[in-house]
């Protein structure tokens, strides 16, 4: 069921199975399947994830390509609620280990509201992180101007949408010197790249000379502001006064993965990434990583997979140290007749 | 564009960048990739494979737990076909390499049409083997009321549909002696099982020793037909004019994995399926497997994850050894103005 500041209490002596931290594609897949194996679990969403932001999914198989990121969601947590899982909007602030006489269990500590916040903690045997990262944007001095574009044609991810940007003039936004190798990629879809740096990259001679090599124009005056309407940018005005014509554009100034809440905890890195074994297994025995936190592609079919592989193996452990069920044939139902 | 007899001539000069050989979930899912990747493929897929028998899906995100398995196939395909992916009904019959002046290839022939058989070889540079498997059902004399109920109450995968089978008088047909352990997993959702050998296993004293621990009744006298109506399998009728009451079954013959095509080729296999690395690529570099075909979980939501995994390996492939593109800045497409 939904959970909320009113009903929650219900909930505070209840030990889940598994707790999940975070509701976008991996986590709703793992709570489908762990309801479907009969386990119990608790989704803690945030709210407003990467696949949230998505205006068109384009690539996963089975619902229309301009479907929202976010009718995938909801459909998911529909999907989970029916199956009797529970969900809760708030941020997980911590998860610690605790030893009680009923065994280990993780202690989950999330905060709800912004305002007149609340702090309650929930307990589970199992912790599956499925919190994802969001991706960093340029910073203008009026932020709802990339909000205006980001998603619809100012994309975040090549592999998703790459084709959407096949022959279009494109701007590359970078956030480092190191990143602006992604044009030496994307000109797989396009050669028609111009370099922004927003004013905030050096950028040494060497990577000069490939840009030129290339013929992709750097251009490193501050931007003033994204140009066009109705979610469509055109181009972009620079601090100096100058446009610059744009079809489109992509964001590859990094992202920062939603983890502090693992901190306390030791577990394998591999710098952002969860390191994590073919089932999605961390370091920890009883702590998984689905989706973008976990090393891999970060794409929602990915993610969907790794949450049917965390909860199957999850399913497993638990299953193989509960006693077997035994058919008491002196009840009343039949067999062979 | 679907191909048939009468257009596939148009295609049979053109060097294809891959050839997928089965479009269920993780073939689909691979086209679609690809696609957008601006790399050319061709589909075949045979029909009626293990998806297209799935009356629910039930645990794959974003779809209702209802939606049937060939829905899921067709949407698959409308999207690949909308991409530009070629589509063909045909039985792959072989797969062979070649060495040309263009370079190494693979000649993949299909047999297309099962009266006046026609048998065109298609040329590609990757092949992905998504073919799958499927389950073997208990023989009856007639095959038809077998049908009536596999993929409605009559079950292959424990996995996708053991909640469906929560504490309900279980069938379990089995084709060994090694499958009836299943009935100690089956034991999570349901103790009421009943195990069905059809007269064809022999069982030894220490399983029956455990069958009988577990209270599950093992019945060896072969099956004259289940019983039920609409698709709701109600139990089964002996040779012996006796009847066993049920209301779910779960059938554990194993499967036949589609592979014959590939058994000239050196690959990798465990058992029956090929042994692949992180990106689905098997041991020869150029072919890849997807879905049950690979090990692991036999799910539709890992194939559509693998079909993203080895489109997208086959793309780094072919993109690092391609040149890369330039903007040549004397065309009339403006930059800085």
């Amino acid at each position: 069921m939904k959970l909320s500041r009113k009903n929650l209490n219900e909930r505070l002596n209840h030990l889940y199975d598994v707790i999940i931290v975070g509701g976008g594609a991996g986590g709703l897949s793992a709570a489908i399947y762990l309801q479907r194996y009969n386990l119990s679990c608790l989704v803690v969403e945030k709210g407003r994830g990467r696949s949230f932001w998505m205006q068109e999914l384009r690539n996963y198989l089975g619902l229309p390509a301009d479907t929202p990121g976010r009718e995938l969601l909801q459909r998911g947590q529909e999907h989970a609620l029916s199956l009797g899982a529970d969900y809760l909007r708030g941020y997980v602030e911590a998860v610690t280990e605790e030893t009680t006489e009923a065994g280990k269990s993780f202690a989950v500590r999330v905060k709800i509201g912004k305002t007149d916040s609340i702090y309650p903690v929930f307990r589970s045997k199992y912790v599956i992180a499925a919190s994802g990262l969001i991706d960093y944007l340029p910073r203008l001095d009026n932020m709802q101007n990339v909000y205006d574009y980001a998603g619809y044609n100012l994309h975040v991810c090549m592999i998703c949408d790459g084709y959407d940007m096949n022959d279009k003039l494109c701007g590359l936004f970078v956030g480092s010197e190191a990143s602006i190798n992604t044009a030496f990629v994307l000109n797989w879809f396009t050669p028609y790249i111009t370099v922004f740096t927003n004013g905030q990259v050096e950028v040494g001679s060497e990577m000069r000379q490939k840009l030129q090599d290339h013929g992709f124009p750097l251009v490193e005056t501050p931007i003033q502001q994204f140009l066009g309407e109705n979610h469509q940018m055109t181009g972009v005005e620079l601090v100096d006064g100058s446009t610059v014509k744009l079809e489109t554009g992509l964001v590859a100034m990094g992202s920062r993965y939603h983890s502090e809440y693992l901190k306390g905890l030791d577990l394998e890195w591999k710098g952002g990434n969860l390191v994590t074994d073919s089932m999605c297994r961390t370091s920890h025995p009883r702590i998984f990583a689905v989706g973008d936190l976990k090393e891999g592609l970060n794409q929602v079919s990915v993610a969907v997979a790794d949450g049917t592989l965390a909860a199957t193996a999850i399913w497993r452990d638990i299953r193989r140290s509960s006693p077997p069920r035994r058919w008491e044939q002196n009840l009343s139902i039949g067999a062979v007749s």
